[in-house]
């Protein structure tokens, strides 16, 4: 076991506490987050870190998070519980004796549907029927408020209504446009919503892929990007004792967790592709959808005929599971397991509402290969598979992204929309260049931002050390805030309604100079307090009417003060725009070069 | 003085060697950097970094850096030496003593243009003459290459050469769309050149305000910029020791150098805003001009009637130079002396040839200032000062944006090309979002990007202390990758020829596992190398064929190289491709869920 034990990151952030707002038809209060102004009323934002944020929680992660949701399943009267599938040794990788993590102590028999029932949230929508989830997401996008705002912004043809209504919701899941993953085995979950019409969300990735990794390294990393706002993370661990730490991870996690199965199942197979069968990955399906995994990456869109078509390309194939993939369909000639046995997926998802997010098995791995025949290939079947899992009651997503110069961006969105019928858009950034390894985060932030705006509902992060390393804490933090102003820039460009809150709060808090409050409305309380410090360290200076750029002599922002104040004591500023744009001959120079300009 | 004086940074990036391209029609020599690459001819890419990066070079700061230009001038007959304005105690701030930085050891009597002439860059193009400077920035924006590329983009309205000859040079020069700052006591310049139909150009701001900074220092941050890629450098020094500190500065500089000669006049003044006059304001543009200073940033565009504008802006007026103005303006209730004298600072201004950058003093602060009446009005009176410019034979570059959200950007571009008839756009950011201080040079990056895209012709760079406090070392050079790759992804997507060569290059690297090759290729080699050897730390591992994100069992590059061996080998990918295009029905199942969805 690894000697250093983490501590789970709790406690709220700076000025900030945990409110909750309670449901009007169900039982369920929505977490959010009061950030305090001096001097104005609270700023309420989105929060996605559940629990750990605050203080009056009992934490405890062998113990898990508080069942949510058990009474709301319990509820619909369409579930059973089960025995579930036995754990083999298989599923850790044969871990033994002290290698092996600890099983997680609160053993809870899963449920799944009864009979052939599809309990889902698309079947549920389907039916008019409005869950707790729809109502607790529609509180949660409103961030608790009940009025509408005024917004600006180009929606680039999403629609955004004033006021979400859980009806809305409804509606827009069984359109297929939106999504709630939530497998009804992830009790622990605060639901959550993706989709083109509601406020753009990131996904942060973690994972083990050391030989050792302890469960409580797992479980912090994931505390830690919810912390700084992930609003869904993927857990993509090979190696050893994964289904054991992705227990651990699961039963603490208030955000959607999404996998993608076939990494366990190539494990399972020591990591030979052309063994992979579909019995194998069959067995992994349940054995994560009993653990309570909320999406599933399925690369079923990788086609035998589109292989050839990635032999000209710069970088071939990057995906992992699209390589995989690749690799068997050539081995056997034969189509994929996944795409041969895609309505089967489709029955295991609906039993437990495990949500599709399709792979990507093409994307493009440079400029170069950009919006190539492969990848709007792929794109195609997707959208065909999408219509069979519609069909089949199953929630679904689309992958796309990778590498695409600013130019080709709006072409991928459009074509999503196209071909997959609007069902939402889950990009990887994506990188707008190749030529900056160690600052990708920042390539693909810009094309991420760009994405959101034209209509992705879903942006998963991209770390400073993307093609280099595996990210650590650090590198973990710096992709989600970088995620997180990216999502937000996109919002604001959409008109997202009161959006600009915030940037409103913190601007007035900017102009008046008051540094906590700039400070703790910021995505990063602890990186712009430090860099403050970093010049004008003392407490004093937190109420300086300057700082450190221009000191105090220079001060634009005060100078804008001054104006204002003399600007107001002349005789009103109103009144004097007014009267210098009538008679603005007083103010005009005879010699006016505007009037009469040089030869 | 500073006891811990940072030494000059010099030598070669790694891989790197400085060649030079020689003219075909004047005496001079283009710097280039060639990036040697593993089984490749080396890759050239365009070299801002001046003689510090040539290892042959000579450098030492006293002696500043050789003088490039001295022939050129004297060639065109139409300047004179002479001894030049008095320095005087007030143009160090009345530094004295040991807090007086030493005068630069290398005196030069100053040169201007004979009589009344115009000496610019934009007289001789009009007159139909190719400058030296004008061959130089020909050769340097084809990076020396002789043939046309190929290349893919959407140029938005840009007109892009397949190959800039000079006479192109000259023709955009002569047309206002395009500068070379270069006053002609900058001799030591390697001149550059800023129009919306070259490569996008990024700015480096640095600065002393502390009381004492040593020249080193200053240099060297300078130096460390342009190291990175930084294309020009401004000095928005403010305090004592202004004048030497810029000799130093000036005399070492192989990139143009911009001022905002308002900052010194002030200092002159005390710093009281309205005891500023003509007087003096005038009297620093000579002496800065007589310095070698390559553009004035000059707020003429504040008027008296645009103030009450801003009264109900969240955030006032942030421009520093334009607060200052809209002080001035209000306390003596006139247009200011910028706007009055405008013609005269013209007058100064072709005598040496410093370049105009028409300050936008009513820059929006915020999200909810963008494109409000103010800024606007202000960017039409820009466009009014830049015919009065263009008929005194000045050059002229437009200042822009701030904070703007994503769906804003756009008519930013499209306002200036309109109002400012094509004058080069010259943009802060912009930052896209209010809410991330400490990661404002990533919210400024999309902004960046985005609008480089649209046509800016060059990019001030953001900072993550931007809002906090002064940059350092480290975010200098975090400012200015960040910049440079924004730039780059605006080239990318103009379809600038060649742009991709680069990316290409590294991604090809990326694909055969020479990871050498790819941190060598990278904006940031360091940064690269430093991020990989913290999880592969090995040499063997510079040669492993998989990285640390995946291991050996799971790298998707090689599974695709394994692809494309066991494809070739069968029959070659392209009879495949054709075979499974025709022969469909082999590889497809008879239950194709595609073919027949279920219900």
């Amino acid at each position: 076991m690894n000697k250093t034990i983490p501590t789970i990151t709790t406690g709220a952030l700076p000025a900030s506490q945990k409110i909750y707002v309670h449901g009007q038809t169900h039982d369920l209060r929505v977490p959010l987050r009061e950030i305090s102004v001096t001097g104005e009323a609270p700023l309420r934002v989105y929060d996605s870190s559940g629990p750990y944020t605050d203080p009056a929680a009992h934490i405890e992660i062998s113990e898990g998070l508080p069942d949510v949701r058990g009474g709301w399943l319990q509820g619909r009267g369409d579930v059973e519980q089960y025995a579930g599938r036995v754990v083999t040794d298989a599923d850790n990788g044969f871990a033994t004796g002290a290698r092996l993590t600890p099983v997680f102590p609160q053993h809870r028999d899963p449920l799944r549907a009864v009979g052939t029932r599809a309990v889902t949230q698309l079947a549920y929508a389907k039916a008019g029927v409005i869950t707790p989830e729809m109502e607790f997401v529609a509180i949660r996008e409103n961030e608790g408020r009940m009025e509408a705002y005024t917004r600006d912004g180009d929606p680039m043809g999403a629609e955004l209504p004033d006021l979400v209504t859980a009806e809305f919701v409804r509606q827009e899941i069984a359109e297929g446009r939106a999504i709630i993953p939530a497998n009804i085995n992830h009790r622990e979950l605060e639901p959550m919503i993706i989709g083109r019409n509601f406020k753009v969300k990131i996904n942060a990735n973690i994972g083990n892929s050391a030989v050792t990794s302890s469960m409580e390294k797992e479980v912090e990393k994931m505390v830690w990007a919810i912390r700084w706002g992930a609003d869904t993370v993927m857990d993509l661990s090979t190696g050893r004792n994964i289904h054991n730490i992705r227990d651990w991870i699961i039963r603490n996690a208030p955000v959607p967790i999404g996998t993608v199965p076939l990494y366990q199942a190539l494990e399972k197979v020591d990591g030979i592709a052309e063994d992979l069968t579909w019995e194998v990955f069959r067995d992994t399906l349940i054995e994560q959808a009993e653990q309570g995994v909320d999406y599933f990456t399925i690369h079923a869109g990788v086609r035998l005929h589109m292989i050839p078509m990635t032999a000209k390309r710069v970088t071939g194939i990057v995906s992992r599971g699209g390589s995989i993939m690749a690799k068997w369909c050539l081995h056997h000639h034969r189509e994929s397991f996944l795409y041969e046995h895609f309505e089967e997926i489709c029955d295991i998802c609906r039993r437990y509402d495990v949500s599709f997010s399709l792979g990507d098995g093409l994307r493009p791995g440079s400029i170069a290969d950009a919006n190539d025949e492969a990848q709007f290939a792929e794109l195609r079947t997707l959208g065909e598979l999408t219509k069979i899992a519609w069909a089949k009651d199953c929630q679904v997503m689309i992958e796309g992204p990778g590498h695409v110069p600013m130019h080709k961006i709006k072409a991928n969105m459009d074509e999503q929309l196209k071909h997959c019928h609007e069902a939402p858009f889950y990009t990887l950034g994506p990188l707008t260049t190749d030529i900056a390894p160690g600052y990708d985060h920042i390539t693909s932030a810009i094309g991420a931002a760009m994405i959101g705006w034209f209509g992705t509902a879903m942006l998963c992060y991209v770390t400073p050390k993307e093609h280099l390393g595996l990210p650590d804490r650090d590198d973990v933090k710096t992709g989600v805030i970088t995620y997180k102003l990216a999502a937000h820039a996109a919002d604001l460009a959409k008109g997202h309604p009161g959006a600009q809150l915030r940037d409103d709060a913190l601007s007035r808090a900017r102009f008046e100079f008051r540094w906590e409050d700039q400070f703790n409305l910021g995505l990063d309380p602890d990186t712009a307090r430090e860099m403050h410090d970093e010049t004008m360290p003392k407490e004093a200076h937190k109420v300086a009417h300057f700082c450190s750029m221009c000191g105090p002599k220079f001060c634009s922002m005060r100078i804008s003060h001054d104006i204002r104040a003399e600007a107001e004591k002349r005789e009103g500023m109103e009144a004097m725009a007014e009267k210098f744009r009538e008679g603005g001959e007083l103010y005009i120079p005879t010699d006016d070069p505007a009037k009469e300009p040089a030869e």
